[in-house]
């Protein structure tokens, strides 16, 4: 900020007030290997050009390290370019940021377009071998490959603002109030590189999502010229698609509400996206979690077709914790009913009306599971 | 109710309490002809079995007198029998419930199926023609047709509830409290019989709909045990399929916000339904109506593809509603993004900042809008 040299590559730009907005990178595991040719790391629009240029040398097959998003959606895009996909993941599930159930749905949609999925294995190597990849892992992996994908997250980047002075926070994110200013005079920050305040846990946490990332860079920028805004916080609001299925959540999860100190149930329920009676219903399946001693609503889990309005309808939910309300009161809610897309209790509703019966019946503190819907 | 005797068909059944849910019944104008033969009205199943024997005599013509959800379903129905449709409104734009901006896009709607519309005409008669109907209009309609449908709207159906004592109220419909308890001790009436209590207007209504009926019946149905439950207000949400097209709703239009003393101003916005460099973007036409005095969001229209999630992105705006949010405040909300299924900035959002510009902008109190989006 207050060099005074340049060279022919650095320009000098003065600032009255400056917004930090480096983003995130991926994290680069310290995997011996990893520099082999044919082994690719998702960023920037270079690396989507290389990858693309790699497979218009029309490769075989693809290993994907990580299970989360973005491995799943680049599983089911190098399936669609005809590549023999083997995703591999160190947690026991699939899309570790839902439930282990749904996990599991998640993988049968996954080995039902013919990707191999492998779990709790962690990655140790990956060697070059006769033109091809060998990809090892613990326990007992060895898999041959033409190109391998390491995609196990992202990582605040965080060098000019920690050069700057900015203090860093969660994650070693860069430490940012609720108006997204930073330690520094003058200075903001906002998006991948700080840290995302969670309205629900009323701390921050590091939460890099696009969405996050526009709210709170408005927030900062409304503060730059001289407004007043705050950000208003973070649910974790997510959603993913999965050849056919979506995959939404919002809120918290049961263990991270235990571990805020909550008293957390998660039901599981189904329902169908429209009335049966109409054409064309699929099921969907919901997970609800709320506080059995306030009966405040804590999260919502679901999972469906891409054609069944899953993300949206996490975001009714979504609205319903922006604004704290209990699950009992989803039930209030005057949502929108025509029997070729709906019912006159939305599955979000008839979720909360499963949670308050399986609270009321004394299941406090455990999961509740009724047998699987049919999607 | 006190009634001691009976005759072959009745039967006496005493209660401790009572719930009245007699429903609503079709307007049945005082049309002459209307109980000619061919012509049909929709409300029992015997009702729907009598049209649909009508159908397998394979009639080659319809009209549908009433351009409401039921008799544009009606019409999608009719044309997918293969009966050529007209649809005769009275009023001068077709599903007068949301704006006649959307009336027209759903008119077209129609009309790239084949559907004839005929707008601000008052049928007048049905006349029997050489084994035909004629229909007749003012002005200047003269219709031949094999069938007709008269759809032009419910109206409680009180008789029992007022033969009891209960009293009514709005539209002639069974007058209730929160509780849904009628004037008569230990009586509840709930559904299209009765009121309804309007969560914005803080007034009764008559809206009869599936989804009103089924939260009035609940909460008539636990106070009638001993429970203690208000009904929580409807906003007048509602939604329909037409053909391609989903319509939805929810809350104060600008004209019914203005007679209840409001200031509201309604934006219309146009956007996405999800990221345009995803394959198979469709456009979403919103119009936003919010309070110009204190900012509250009061309303929500949209229109957009049936599967472009309709029906639950007008539940977020319901969902806001409920809580009585600011337009403002619907930026703040944590709604999920992937590109296949969304946006940053989800359109209920976009259309929300679009309704602040034109506030600022100081357009108060008349309708905005820009360039119609392509669908």
């Amino acid at each position: 900020m207050t060099a005074r040299t340049a060279t022919r590559k650095e320009r000098e730009l003065l600032f009255d007030t400056l917004v930090v907005a480096t983003g995130a990178e991926p994290v680069r595991p310290p995997l011996p290997g990893i520099d082999h040719e044919g082994v690719y790391q998702l960023h920037t629009m270079g690396d989507g050009l290389l990858l693309h240029e790699a497979l218009s040398r029309r490769p075989g097959s693809a290993v994907i390290v990580g299970a989360g998003y973005i491995g799943l959606e680049m599983a089911e895009a190098l399936h669609a370019r005809g590549l023999a996909v083997t995703v591999v993941e160190q947690l026991p599930s699939v899309l570790p940021t839902v439930d282990a159930e749904l996990g599991a749905l998640v993988r049968g949609e996954l080995e039902r377009h013919g990707i191999r999925v492998v779990d709790s294995v962690a990655v140790t190597a990956v060697e070059g071998t006769n033109g091809g990849l060998t990809v090892r892992g613990e326990p007992g992996l060895e898999l041959g490959t033409d190109i391998v994908l390491v995609v196990v997250g992202v990582r605040p980047n965080t060098a000019l603002g920690r050069a700057a002075g900015i203090e860093t926070g969660v994650r070693g994110a860069l430490r940012v109030g609720r108006r997204m200013e930073t330690n520094a005079p003058h200075v903001y920050a906002a998006g991948d590189c700080a840290v995302t305040y969670h309205r629900l846990l009323r701390t921050d946490t590091y939460l890099p999502l696009g969405t996050t990332a526009h709210k709170q860079g408005r927030v900062a920028g409304e503060n730059a010229v001289g407004g007043d805004r705050a950000f208003e916080g973070s649910l974790g609001t997510q959603v993913v698609k999965v050849f056919e299925l979506a995959v939404a959540r919002t809120g918290l999860r049961d263990h991270e509400a235990r571990a805020a100190g909550l008293r957390p149930l998660t039901v599981e329920s189904s329902g169908h996206d429209h009335k049966t009676y109409y054409p064309g219903a699929r099921g969907l399946t919901m997970r609800l979690t709320g506080d059995v001693d306030t009966g405040r609503l804590l999260g919502a889990q679901l999972l469906g077709h891409v054609d069944s309005q899953v993300p949206r309808r996490v975001d009714i939910a979504a609205a319903a914790l922006h604004q704290g309300m209990t699950v009992d009161s989803l039930s209030d809610l005057d949502l929108s009913y025509t029997p070729p897309f709906g019912s006159p209790w939305d599955v979000v509703q008839s979720g909360a009306q499963a949670w308050l019966r399986a609270r009321d019946a004394g299941s406090h503190g455990r999961s509740r599971r009724p047998a699987a819907p049919t999607h």
